[in-house]
């Protein structure tokens, strides 16, 4: 057997297994009985441990030297990429630290939830303090093995070429119009009538469910659920998104619905040849936030979407025809304002947020800010950044999982894919005119049809630049997103 | 690090496999979307490869041998006593037998649910004779392992330490009595007042989860859903079961929710401190049906529990006093009839059909039976034991899918099982006389924690007669599950 059809069949199996991890995270959020979580943690474990054991195996570095000798097709190639990618991301990390850290993240994040609640820094410190120890430790170890930086390192595990020196002033130069075009937006802005609820939560999913149809879900490949945060977890073709429902709120559930099919048309778009290898799967975390904001923020906040959907709401709901017209709908999807909280901003502010984080968590990794300083170094970002400044931490540097849970170099896809979604969008409209007018009839299938082709059926064969440059013709341009937003919010 | 140790670790790690394993099944029957279902068998083959690799490693057998000369708590011996059990049973087996047998036990259960639905015997021959003979050369190779008769080391996986020819009897001398009981008591019996629907399956579920609740399902450690056909997949303290709802009828899908909660009581009471061990596991297949059949027909079939039934139902559906009296679902509950389907049997006419498949199993494996004879074996034997002649091999020999899966040596379980619960629920009668009482005021904690004690916390520390001869003063005694039926069907 070929060295390379060896590392396939190890890297096919652990894959299955990994789907099988996919499922079972799933589970436990979605459907798992409060008492079995410590067991559940266990049996995560061992499925770990076993699919670790797969990749890491010493065996795999002898093939992989072995493989890049042998003649392969291209998929083949970039397949095994993939597989040298992850094997040097895994193997450089002691397992020793991995275990360790994986501990500490635990403790953290479940001081945390505590912590937060009773808006309590103290409290989180010393957890926090450990858990950034032992990240800068794993980042050192990364750095060394990929010959990166430690913040690149880490970065790289989820947007794979990404670095921090390109980033920095993609950044800057958002921040250079996005304050003065918020100030702008909120100036012309008014209140738009209210949506009145309540909103029974049968007819909130059946809405949802109606949507997804329209956007092209396939329910044979997936499926909707409730879950305290909504997320797409996808696997080898069986995509399961969840979302949340309020009887007071319809709007927010609704586009937690769409941004999550957004994620999941992605996974139902891979190619099911390469399912289970490396390089079937989506090619990174920003390409992955760009297909949810695509279609959250691009296609279903866009006045033709609108037009389709308001008739649905109004006939599901009942009300006031100025309530549910399209162009109140409008008014309340395209507010701006200035928030404490990144997961509640709107498209406009939402950068600065993301910025913030990743200046901090470089300074983290780095050694130059202390987990003692973050508290006033957050608060100063914010008034710096979206000029308002928190009452509290409960409101600031406590307010998200990422870090206390040890992910740092993960914040700033977040804004990467909401660069990408404009840059595909506007790429899109260029080359098929007629989407607005068919995401007008409910018909999304020329844009996902797109999207298939561009992104999608391409896996991670390409590097994201070489992704957005074939599609888009041009890397990574903040002034097509600029423009786009100016676009969007201005007119 | 002591032998028995590392054994306990490396089996730690499958059982946790093993739960994931059980997940994985429940989500298959319950949750997955239609076209998972290839990827699926990727998944859970991937799974089962590596718990396989896991058990049947070549260093089992080493730390098997070195640990028996080890000093160990009882639990620890018992333990290393299953651990070894298990060893053997897969070792037996080459591994390309297991591969050709999967293979033929899909494409045979596949081709089944279509030659069941066309009546088509002569469509099912060729894949269920190749299922047969690839069981006959598995058979024969436990059998040299274990140095037991084919048949029996069939059945030795199912039933631990059970033998045909110790079961041969027991079941002739249910033959004896139980056709003319059954005569006798449809001669007694009259048609009671129908109870009419419809059922709204939501009123279903909340009665099935009110009785759930009553005999001590822990919602904690459990959920209830809905499938195809009714199951109870245990692991590790989280015990799913599964009934099916049909508008027209309630009366079995709540008798199916109350079998499955008497299987779940006894996962729900196995020790937490041995959960992923063989050890830890339910004690076998007929124990495991004797306690749904003791909650289901003993406990729940009783005029006590009915009287604590019958308001809830009344209130629940609405409908006339007399329709809902006690004594009216008493006769629906109590119905005995002649039949085809040995799933649609009562308590009184299902050990022969049971019996039925015994002697035709056994003289399969034995090769002293054909394929091509079957259905005329089946239909004589339906005569002979039942009563009946089966019009078509649909209703005939087509039936289960047990043997179509390569199921053999599993169906005297059942009606081991019945026995079982009978002569277990005396026990309990006797040491617990309030039991009734109790349960006629919907509280089943006096007997579930008897049987807790004597059953379920033992999980498979020592042998199914043991645990028997302990809880009742005696091995399987026929003569006890006679009278108890006879106490019960001519009150």
């Amino acid at each position: 057997m070929k060295a390379y059809e060896e590392l396939e069949q190890r890297f096919g199996r652990s894959g299955r297994l990994r789907a099988v991890e996919a499922l079972v995270f799933w589970d436990t959020e979605v459907m798992m009985p409060p008492a079995v979580s410590s067991v559940r943690a266990e049996e995560l474990a061992a499925l770990r441990a076993v699919i670790h054991e797969l990749e890491v195996d010493p065996a795999v570095e002898a093939l992989i030297a072995r493989a890049e000798q042998e003649s392969l097709e291209p998929w083949q190639a970039a397949n095994l990429q993939e597989i040298k990618r992850r094997y040097q991301h895994q193997r450089a990390v002691p397992g020793s630290l991995v275990e360790k850290l994986a501990r500490a993240c635990t403790e953290c994040s479940m001081t945390w939830r505590q912590a937060r609640r009773e808006n309590d820094f103290p409290r989180i410190r010393p957890p926090l303090q450990r858990v950034v120890e032992l990240v800068r430790e794993q980042a050192q170890h990364k750095a060394e093995a990929l010959g990166l930086s430690p913040y690149d390192a880490l970065l790289d595990e989820y947007e794979p070429g990404a670095r921090a020196e390109t980033i920095a002033p993609l950044f800057d130069r958002l921040l250079e119009v996005l304050p003065q075009l918020t100030a702008e937006v909120i100036e012309r802005q008014d209140t738009p009538p209210p949506l009145d609820g309540p909103f029974p939560l049968e007819k909130q999913r059946a809405v949802g469910l109606q949507v997804m149809q329209a956007i092209g879900f396939d329910f044979d490949s997936g499926r909707l659920d409730v879950s305290t945060h909504p997320f797409c977890d996808g696997a080898a073709g069986d995509v399961r998104i969840t979302t949340r429902y309020s009887e007071a709120n319809f709007t927010e559930s609704l586009m937690a619905t769409i941004h999550e099919t957004g994620h999941a048309l992605y996974e139902q778009g891979l190619p099911a040849r390469w399912h289970f290898q490396p390089v079937g799967h989506a090619r990174s975390m920003g390409m992955h936030e760009s297909q949810s904001l695509l279609v959250e923020m691009q296609a279903c906040r866009s006045r033709e979407f609108l037009r389709w959907l308001a008739p649905i709401l109004r006939r599901t709901f009942g009300g006031s025809a100025t309530a549910w017209s399209t162009d109140n709908l409008y008014r309340h999807y395209r507010r701006v304002e200035r928030g404490l909280i990144r997961v509640d901003a709107d498209e406009l502010t939402y950068p600065a947020h993301v910025i913030l984080r990743f200046r901090l968590e470089r300074a983290l990794v780095a050694g130059e800010l202390s987990v003692a300083d973050l508290p006033s170094a957050w608060n100063e970002g914010m008034q710096q950044l979206v000029g308002i400044t928190p009452p509290d931490d409960r409101d600031g540097c406590l307010q998200d999982i990422h870090w206390m849970d040890g992910t740092l170099g993960y914040f700033p896809t977040y804004t990467l894919g909401a660069m990408t979604a404009a840059q595909l969008y506007e790429a899109a409209l260029r080359d098929v005119p007629a989407i607005p007018k068919t995401i007008g009839l409910g018909d999304f299938g020329p844009l996902s049809g797109w999207l298939r082709d561009k992104i999608h059926a391409r896996a991670s064969s390409v590097s994201s630049e070489q992704l957005l440059v074939d599609a888009t013709g041009k890397p990574l341009d903040p002034e097509i997103y600029l423009a786009n937003l100016r676009r969007r919010y201005l007119d």
